[in-house]
């Protein structure tokens, strides 16, 4: 067993499926060079040394390393017919991190490594090129400085002391730019650089070269517990247990003369996935000149005109590559005086477009089975896909940042309240609505408006779900945004800085990052392609698991069904009330003293809601649809400033105390766990009875028209079998009633959306048709963690890493998820044939989706705009579950 | 196997002990035969039968038992030298439900049977008394027509159609009492009703007395499933499947002349305990007489003026039974010519006073073992003889209704604001504070108040939890109550009608029962007898479970040792920060813009929270001091009217928009999830930080003075083990810096009080070294209920049959218990020897307390004066369990 495995020369000991032991780089290093790609030759040290490391401490390696280093160094030495430290023919050689998980930017790279004195008057020999060599020097010198010798700036956001000097070079030589620096300053810098590094460290620069490789070889294991790197493997979920390798590698130059060259290379565009050479480069450049943005690198055919034989032979090993790992290639690569080599090869990043042209071409191509296709689809990417996108060439500084609450992007004048975004709308205006926080009773206001911003509130908050179900961007808890409804003004904090804004100036927002950007952005439109279309049909064939919709309108439903939704899991009936010319005898109805005066009130509004009832059925014909009855507290349909208190009293005819009386008598310290769901019918039972009614004489109405009604009555937040029991009795009679002779088959469920009713599922299984899991519900009660105000301290767990993820975007499988697995034990070892579903908004998240299919559940619902990824995540999870599906 | 069972003539076919097969009342009666008292002869029909019409509905009974009917009342007709029937000697008897379990009044009853036209006018003759004989008969046909043939009332209100036939008799016979009517006036009675029956049902009242039997053994056993009994049967949690017992018995008459009486006697005074006959008779009188209050019964002793023969057999059989039953016993009797008859022997109900001093005695007459008298203490019972009661023979009827909150009993002029409190009790007035709610700063009223009365809030709002540590009367979720805190005034709502009292007025509140009254009740005062203590001693013995108090000052600690506390489980630090001297320092902390500024503030308030911490430590000397860190969110302790922000503004010197903006920015729709707990100080760590430098130096400072200090940090709210490991190393910290050079033992543990904690018990266990179950906020998450909203829907769940109980008040065992038990099971996996605790208001509840010592936890809390409930709750669980206990 070795710790060093050797590449280059047409072959190596190593595979690309070795990446747990060579790294990611490596490990495609490897598989290059056994390809018989040209890779400059070297080495890697393994991930087990770094183990070793780890519980030895710094600098203990096992006792072969030294021979293998050495035996591996003078192959190289060998196939470069260099010799390492060779005063005439030096080798350099770059080392290189490459942990097992990609890591971008996290540890730390040395280049050119090999030279000192000596050595660099050499390299400036063969190159002919003095100034190449020091400049080389210069770099190496500084780069081990820091990384190695620990040399570090004297405070946090000061310069590097490398950087004062050449700075001052600079200035004494009138150099404006690096590349102005003479060899004269060159060698100046190094003197200095190696004086400071004896100053700032008392060690002298290693003039030995097998020194500097241990140094550098050293200081790479131990950028594997730097902070910045442990922080990145937490929020990665990444083990510090895994260790990295060490990749020492034969430097080759870019830099040699217009012969040539170094670039990076996508084997297709990694914007659109047309299959097409794409990326940049520059002539007599070094890697990091691409980056840095000094000289503006040219596109890559253009490589094809200044070099065609290098690059006729960069497109044969494109080719070969993307079909050897069956995907778009992120390629690396060097010309030196006219020759090729490849540094670097791995799976390329992609837009959700390019995602999904890339993994249907790849099928066309018979690269990839149809199966390994959807494999390929990240199901969160393909918001970009449904909804339009800012484009990502046109992208400055945002002013503000909250929580990415609903995809998409929108630009828009702002206003303050729904009342004014109906006004402006009305104008022909386009605008975004701007708030605190949203109510019920702004709906119609965020319907008017392309967007919403939101200093509090969360991800489930109820403007994320509002706009979600909209399919309409929305960014939550951006919390440095104050806003003043009366003064009209919105203003964005931060560094100590305030940026105001008034009613009618123009903002963008980002939906999909929670970003905010003064004016307008230039914004990408959303397509469907054909390709998704081919992409949907095989993942429909895959999934076992039904992907249903959150829908309350049939226009919210006539979309989902256009998306793919296979009936509504949820349809919230108190979104029915908000309408202005319900809302009044919603009013009446809740200031009624007594049964009789609230049954008149609802007389009033069963009408309406039957209308509503039939037109869902209509749209989903011969698809099941879920209607939850009343939910919200019943204060959340009173007004409460007190000029709206006035109004409504006026509406109703009724005296303000009155009224202001009432409202005061309902409100609640906790509406969340007050007087809401199912409570509502225990105490007044004639609210369900009524609901009922009308959805039954709804159903029977539409199932007369010939239409396939299919209707399921949900209960929310039952807590105790008995609830249910009653609920159930009184549903079943007034719908009964309300069917009359007509025959319609319908089934009554609840939603388990709080702690106790998971633990006793088993109990109220026995009074229920089906469970759907109220997931938004049950975090915030297994949580303890209010969707609404979570906004305030729940960026700070994420940020410092407390909590990975956003519960209430990603179904905690640890806390919620146990819970969940109770309840559907519970439910089903009581009847086996329990149907389970959940409607909360993990319902449209891909890994929650995955999650539910694991726990057997029969279908998940989501908003309309994520029915398609939910359709994709049902599928990737049946295909990873390996057919241990429940059907 | 019989289905009917025999009793009398000094023999019986049953025991005590077969309460399942024959009734409470038949069992007993059984008893009493088979120790030779005079019991009228009878027989019982079993549970069985019940069982059986349950089964195959009513009027099925089994084969045999028509047969067993005859032979049995063949042998009460031989003792009684009687005949069923008989035109010159009948047979009279009554017909009786007995569950096995007691269900006072639930059940129908018919006495007098046996009467038609012809024996009327024997037992006329028999009894030398006509208008005796004719009473009886119109008394049994009335009761007949309703329980057996079913006339009821014309409408809900109505009186029964009976009761309006004898009004009318009575004004044409120009009788004013039952009494005063004649013979003649009796018989046209008895027509009448015989007629309004046959009008009512169609059906002719029967003369033949085997199917006047029938009949009423039809309408005992269908009396079973009447509603009443149903819903009486569903809030005791007894079983709908047990079925009731049929008792027939032979008819004693104590109305045949002045040697004949009827009454109820205790064998021991069951206020007081007192080993004396207690009890009343009526000479000349029916037993229903005694109970109708017609005429005022006489005290028992009078009888053995009377009666001297039959009150020494009264007083022989009362000894007998009180030793055989071995417990004070509640007797019904009748003499009928000078002879004494048993109709019934059960335990007697009694006071807490009463309880304890028997319980104790009984020991003493070496009728019980120490052990025995312990289980038949009622735990809850034990608050009436550690606070004063109303004195039940003066209690009318209350004005309004609401929680239990806090037992015992306050008289006092009613104010409606803290301030005012304060004020009226500085110039020496008793006050109550009378509020909508209480809120952290209204403590110092709520101290300077007798009781305490709210409208909102449950069984551990905030007043309820705080007036249970003060040990101070509370009623709260008085619905009826409207508090008008301008107007100065207070209405009660009930029946249309409003009654209302202005500052000033004199109110009673009754704590036990959550009852108020008008005016001034005389109140009987608490004694905490010689007896008490013996019991406890016993207690102590037997208990594993320890028992700690809730405590966050020095005089809290102090009476709660004093009741036997064996420490703190919970010190609430917030409410050291609600003293006047503090708050503004603490005011000052939460509105300081950055950590520099928190820190200033904090430091203020150090100096103060030492002294507290230093103080209490002196106190529990010896025993562990569990302190949880701060707890409620921020805005709670910021003022929220305007008058009261303008008043900090002034005294902090900042302007007031800058106070009303950060009450605003503060707000939390639902704060009982919100930015509260450890939350806190995983944003802001300075708080716990200072908290733990403080309660470091109170410890170091006392230990050095010699007192043994056992301190134990507690962190509220932990939801993932990440928030403890951090914090954990951050109070160790903190804590250790603080110690010096002294060496104290203390340790770390959580409040395990969210659903989401229960389920990840074992990896949250790796960071602890004890549980806390904080039970309040565990049952508000399980649940998702509110405890300061719950009031409003809680009580009709209760009265509704919903919920058999208030989970805040008694611990769920199938919800919350459930977790709790999942949560010990992960705990202890992780660390066998965790030290498991409850600090809710659970902690002080007897079944709660039985069921954690079930759960194998070490110790329970609870306030100071529950200390004493929870120790006799151990101690009989301990013995129930059979030491299964853990230690």
């Amino acid at each position: 067993m070795s710790f060093v495995r050797q590449f280059g020369g047409g072959t190596a000991e190593g595979r690309a499926r070795d990446k747990a032991l060579l790294g990611g780089k490596g490990a495609n290093l490897a598989e290059m060079a056994s390809l018989g790609l040209p890779v400059p030759p070297g080495f890697t040290i393994t991930t087990e040394v770094s183990r070793h490391v780890l519980e030895h401490g710094a600098g203990s390696y096992p006792a072969e390393l030294a021979a293998e280093v050495d035996h591996a160094l003078a192959r190289v030495e060998e196939l470069t017919k260099t010799g390492f430290g060779d005063p005439a023919n030096p080798l350099l050689v770059s080392v290189r991190s490459g942990a097992p998980a990609s890591m971008p930017g996290m540890m730390d790279t040395i280049l050119n490594l090999g030279l000192n004195d000596i050595t660099v008057a050499a390299l400036a020999k063969i190159s002919n090129n003095p100034r190449f060599a020091w400049d080389c020097y210069r770099r190496f010198v500084a780069m081990y400085g820091e990384v190695v010798m620990g040399v570090v700036a004297p405070a946090e956001d000061a310069e590097l002391p490398f950087d004062v000097i050449l700075d001052d070079i600079k200035r004494t030589h009138k150099a404006n730019r690096d590349q102005d620096l003479t060899e004269v300053a060159l060698r100046e810098a190094v003197q200095r650089f190696k004086a400071e590094i004896h100053k700032a460290t008392g060690q002298v620069f290693p003039d030995d070269v097998k020194t500097q490789l241990w140094g550098a070889i050293g200081a790479v294991f131990r950028s594997w517990g730097n902070p910045r790197a442990d922080v990145y493997r937490k929020m990665h979920g990444i083990s510090a247990s895994m260790g990295t390798a060490v990749n020492v590698q034969a430097m080759v130059f870019g830099n040699l003369g217009e012969d040539c060259a170094t670039g990076v290379a996508f084997t297709r565009n990694p914007a659109t996935g047309t299959p097409e050479m794409y990326g940049e480069f520059l002539t007599n450049a070094q890697g990091e000149d691409v980056v840095a943005g000094i000289r503006t690198p040219e596109p890559l055919p253009e490589l094809g005109k200044k070099l065609p034989a290098a690059y006729a032979e960069l497109v044969r090993v494109a080719k070969l590559l993307e079909g050897h790992f069956r995907d778009m290639q992120d390629l690396e690569f060097t010309i030196q005086k006219g020759q090729l080599f490849m540094l670097q090869t791995r799976n390329g990043k992609r837009t959700g477009k390019a995602m999904v042209k890339i993994a249907v071409d790849l099928v066309a191509e018979k690269l990839l089975e149809p199966r390994e296709a959807v494999l390929r689809i990240e199901p969160s990417k393909l918001d970009e896909v449904l909804h339009p996108t800012i484009d990502p060439k046109a992208r400055p500084a945002s002013i503000g940042k909250g929580l990415p609450a609903s995809p998409g992007a929108a630009i828009g004048r702002i206003v303050f309240t729904a009342n004014a975004a109906e006004e402006w709308a009305a104008k022909g205006e386009t605008v975004l609505l701007v708030r605190t926080d949203t109510s019920p009773e702004d709906i119609h206001g965020m319907k008017a408006a392309a967007g919403i911003l939101t200093a509090r509130g969360g991800m489930t908050s109820h403007a994320a779900v509002v706009a979600r179900g909209m399919g309409k961007c929305c960014v939550t808890a951006c919390t440095s945004l104050r806003v003043d409804v009366v003064k009209k003004t919105a203003s964005f904090l931060g560094g100590g800085k305030e940026l105001k804004f008034k009613e009618g100036d123009t903002l963008t927002l980002d939906g999909s990052t929670g970003e905010v950007f003064v004016g307008t952005l230039p914004l990408v439109p959303a397509r469907l392609g054909e390709e998704l279309g081919t992409l949907m049909k095989w993942v429909d064939e895959l999934r076992t698991l039904k992907v249903r919709t959150n829908a309350d309108t049939p226009t919210d439903a006539r979309t989902a069904r256009s998306f793919g939704a296979e009936g509504i899991g949820l349809c919230r009936t108190e979104h029915m009330f908000f309408q202005p010319e319900r809302i009044l005898a919603v009013r009446e109805m809740i200031l009624a003293n007594d049964e009789a005066g609230r049954r008149a009130a609802l007389a009033k509004i069963l009408p309406m809601q039957r209308g509503d009832f039939a037109e869902l059925f209509r749209v989903m014909d011969g698809l099941p649809v879920t209607i939850r009855l009343l939910d919200p507290p019943l204060h959340e349909f009173l007004p409460h400033e007190p000029h709206d208190i006035e109004e409504v009293a006026t509406a109703l005819g009724k005296p303000v105390p009155v009224i202001a009386a009432k409202v005061a008598e309902l409100s609640e310290s906790n509406p969340m766990l007050g007087h809401r769901g199912c409570r509502l019918a225990i105490t007044f039972p004639e609210i369900y009875e009524t609901q009922c009614e009308a959805i039954g004489a709804a159903a029977a109405e539409v199932a007369r028209e010939g239409i396939e009604v299919l209707p399921e009555i949900m209960i929310p937040l039952v807590m105790v079998p008995e609830e249910l029991r009653r609920l159930r009795a009184l549903v079943t009679k007034a719908f009964d009633k309300a069917l009359g002779d007509t025959k319609i088959p319908y089934t009554i469920g609840t939603m388990i959306e709080l702690p106790r009713a998971c633990v006793v599922a088993d109990r109220i299984a026995e009074h229920a048709d089906f469970f759907s899991f109220g997931t938004n519900d049950l975090t915030q009660t297994t949580y303890g963690l209010s969707r609404d105000d979570a906004g305030r301290f729940l960026p700070a767990y994420i940020d410092g890493g407390v909590l990975q993820v956003d519960p209430f975007a990603v179904l905690d499988p640890d806390g919620v998820g146990a819970l969940i697995e109770l309840g559907v034990r519970g439910g089903r070892g009581v009847k086996p044939d329990l149907k389970v579903g959940i409607c909360g908004e993990h319902g449209g998240e891909p890994s929650s989706v995955e999650l539910c299919h694991r726990m057997g559940f029969d279908y998940v619902s989501c908003s309309p705009f994520r029915v398609p990824i939910a359709r994709v995540a049902a599928a990737r999870a049946a295909l990873q579950a390996g057919g241990t599906s429940r059907k």
